[in-house]
């Protein structure tokens, strides 16, 4: 079964993108691998985008345990521990084999979602779900973490707007999606280095450009960027 | 969502069977729930049989994830998550309620199975499996843990006579057997006073006198015994 590789420059690089209800995540997720497909490509190198959960055959099984039924079908506990199954499945045979090869990852949510919800926004704290992802993940951990950020109530409206409030995560009360904002910037507060938090209040082009200035400046594609 | 319920003298007992394959873990599972039953019964306290994976309708599904599809599915570590996973859900749903209400739970397989399993016999390790179960469950520990030994030779056999070899483990190597066998050994020597070591491969009725005499003794049923 694979392993994390070992950091190495051959070693490909692991994006995940972050963000609570209605903070444009996936438009950005897709903007931001068009412009890293064509920065890479200039290099041979590929890209992958991948989601969690899910990503994988077995962690997408998973996926359909956490997203189908009824609210409160699972406690905070079991689905942070199902959330954590699927992300090791979705490493092993997915992440990690592709960055082994060179290939660049970049994944909508990863473990600082389960931080965030379930640790932050249900409570469970920040200490349980740190052993979880130490005991199913090792060290392994994203070379770059983009946060998009955004006033709640901005979130929140613009999320219901989009799917007329299907999300059981939106229906939750505002309490709840505050702890979760609270939760992404501490997160990026205790990791600067591996998390930059990104405004999404503005237009679409002015977050875009932000993410990607961010990326090329972070991880070494200024280049690129100029071709 | 329930915790698990203070020990206390109303609190239902939690006694579950633990034991590698061909040890005759289902056949005597039945025959101490009947005489449970009978000696409960004249106290007015209720008993509860269950299994793991499974024993609760979310649990249930999980297990169908475990248990379908080909060999080398999930790996040890994927598998261990899900086990807990379920066990979670298990135990919330079904068992800490029944235990709160006074009932004894009869549970077919519990944490010691990972352990064993996936810990000894495919080789993760005590430490991840016991910093899986800590964070999952809190301290959570059955009353009294009955582990049904066999030689693992002999034991192979009965279960490939029964079963005509379907089932994945028997497939495992006779080393895979062996650690899972050492295994369940090591955890009853490293807890004697949750633990009891049946010797299984006696004959049915023999087998069944043993654990009914260390449940009633350990579990202070004697009196219920005579009647």
């Amino acid at each position: 079964m694979p392993t994390a590789p070992a950091p190495s420059a051959k070693r490909g690089r692991f994006i995940t993108l972050e963000g609570g209800e209605g903070a444009g995540k996936s438009t950005q997720l897709r903007r931001l691998a068009d412009s890293l497909r064509v920065s890479l490509h200039a290099r041979g190198v590929e890209l992958v985008t991948t989601r969690e959960p899910g990503g994988s055959p077995g962690a997408e099984e998973i996926r359909g345990l956490l997203v189908t039924g009824e609210t409160g079908r699972w406690s905070a506990t079991t689905e942070a521990l199902l959330h954590t199954a699927a992300r090791r499945d979705h490493l092993e045979r997915t992440v990690w084999p592709a960055l082994e090869a060179g290939t660049w990852v970049l994944c909508d949510r990863f473990f600082d979602s389960t931080m965030a919800y379930q640790g932050y926004g249900l409570g469970l704290g920040r200490e349980l779900i740190e052993t979880l992802q130490t005991a199913a993940l090792g060290g392994f951990r994203p070379d770059l973490t983009l946060i998009l950020d955004i006033d709640v109530e901005t979130g929140l409206r613009r999320a219901v707007a989009r799917h007329g409030g299907e999300d059981r995560y939106e229906r939750m009360d505002i309490g709840f999606h505050q702890r979760l904002r609270d939760g992404f910037l501490d997160i990026a507060r205790r990791e600067p280095e591996r998390c930059a938090v990104v405004d999404a209040d503005a237009d679409l082009d002015t977050v875009q450009a932000g993410i990607w200035d961010t990326v090329a400046t972070r991880l070494g594609l200024a280049q690129g960027l100029a071709s």
